[in-house]
């Protein structure tokens, strides 16, 4: 019998959440039936976005919601064949059995490594992609601000809004991701954790705001709200300041009013349509090296819950991922 | 020598605005010169966007900037008559003379009253108008809710909804503005100050909410932002309860991301485009019943003060006027 371990929610967070708020669970795996196949993960994606499904919509005692890359080890579906890699959405498990209806086949191209598919060619390039392009409308030479542009997204949005020529001034927490961003060639870095985010807001977009991409909410969306353009736009990707409760209230809406901003929610799904035209451009822009990234890479199964925490407390550079097998 | 009055602030408000905060200073009126027009104001309109302007861009010791009806009784501009209505956003002046370029001849439909074109067929009316059917997109049948709906504007966009084939509640503070707006034909009101209006608004919107229009900011958008249906709109119009400073933070923006919705500013001179078809649809409504209204009108130019702290009081039902002349 196959065994396989899953990563499960064993109670709700408090808070940031802590190791005993999950449980590495060892299962059975069925035998592959007619026309299922069975996946191994490789490797696992750790997203903002699962936090907040941690305080209700994710089931306790059943595997954490979360993307991956697998590799079909059996096939009884004649649409999958052994050794294929997938998309996968099962949900933390090392192993499963599936009739492959939520699998998504997987093309690769062999000049890039197989994690670009996690992060700048995954959801997260995608969401960068849509958020900054279809959402929030982009146009070449645009004053934009990102937050959290040491992340996932952000540092994609960044480098996509450079490469659309506009002034790009970016927001994180740590001086290795500052470095890091200056480095690609971003045009103003801000440090909120050293800085006074108004005053060095202020400093760095002379012109105003064109586009605040948001990651963030309570004070940084504070502090951008009021050096927004006429007709200026703010995406709203995420509002991680908010996910783990508590967090000041923004007071500064008012100026959507006056400044005829537009605020606006997606979620990574509402850019399929975009799909053909992501792939290609950012597939040329990471062989060109105009889209640099980088990964945080936790290296074991169970090490999952540890990578979900360290997101939420700011501990990686770039995507964070957990590798499965090599 | 014609002496006129003006309404002038003499300093900064904090929090509510007092009496003390302005004078009614008397001063001269300069003799009509050539190609120049002498306008007695007859109505002002006290307006919620005057307040944040109070803060900062307002100037001491000039009159208060406000729009209001004229009539011309001296030209010597061959594009005006004497007798002449105009509409004019000179301040709060009792007479003024001017060249007459920022005066916009008032085409009257004699079987109105003068005062509905300084809100049904006046900037609030146009206000509503717009942002319920141009900005929100409002579409027939869909969910609505109303904040500040016993206001000049909110009871215009609520009765706007009803006549779309809406399901629509407003929130209200007083028990006779719920009363006369359920007389309207809302299908719900919420007293936001004797009621508790998370349970309250869950229950009235059973569907959702489609379009939220937001006067307010504060607790209410806070409630109504987890009400939100995918794709829904929040027109933004005001945000009173932040504009005497304080007043709590808004913490449910996260909201704003899974459900997709569009916050968007607006303000009123974004709808000249659609001045012709707001015309000829609200002249219409007027004269048949369907948009009905209340006017709080204080009598006598010295009280426009009395007026705006009022406003902010809530002291007004429906559109606060100050009448000057009869």
């Amino acid at each position: 019998m196959i065994t396989t371990r899953e990563v499960h929610l064993v109670r709700r967070p408090k808070g940031i959440p802590v190791l005993e708020d999950f449980a590495v669970v060892e299962t059975a795996v069925p035998s592959t039936g007619e026309n299922e196949v069975r996946v191994e993960t490789l490797i696992m994606s750790v997203d903002p976005y699962m936090r907040p499904r941690l305080n209700a919509d994710q089931p306790l005692n059943a595997p954490l919601l979360g993307g991956g890359i697998g590799r079909v080890t059996e096939s009884r579906n004649p649409k999958f064949q052994e050794g294929q890699l997938v998309r996968q959405g099962v949900g933390f498990r090392e192993t499963h059995v599936t009739d492959g209806r939520a699998l998504q086949p997987l093309q690769r191209d062999a000049a890039l490594p197989l994690s670009v598919y996690m992060h700048a060619l995954g959801g997260t390039g995608i969401t960068a992609y849509g958020g900054l392009l279809d959402t929030a409308k982009l146009k070449d030479g645009e004053q934009v601000v990102v937050s959290t542009a040491g992340g996932a997204v952000g540092s994609v949005v960044a480098q996509i809004a450079k490469i659309k020529g506009c002034h790009v001034v970016g927001i994180t927490g740590t001086e290795d991701k500052a470095a890091w961003l200056r480095n690609a060639g971003l045009d103003a870095v801000i440090n909120y954790k050293t800085q006074d985010l108004g005053p060095a807001l202020e400093a760095a977009t002379p012109k105003g705001i064109d586009v605040y991409f948001e990651n963030v909410g309570g004070a940084q969306l504070d502090a951008a709200l009021p050096r927004m353009n006429i007709h200026g736009r703010i995406p709203v990707c995420g509002m991680i300041s908010t996910y783990n409760g508590g967090g000041e209230g923004v007071r500064n809406l008012f100026n959507l009013i006056y400044k005829r901003v537009r605020m606006e929610g997606f979620v990574a799904t509402d850019f399929a349509h975009l799909n053909a035209a992501f792939v290609s451009d950012m597939t040329d822009w990471l062989k060109s090296g105009q889209i640099k990234y980088e990964e945080t890479v936790l290296n074991g199964f169970h090490r999952a819950p540890e990578g979900l925490i360290g997101l939420f407390e700011g501990r990686n550079t770039g995507k964070m991922l957990i590798h499965v097998a090599g």
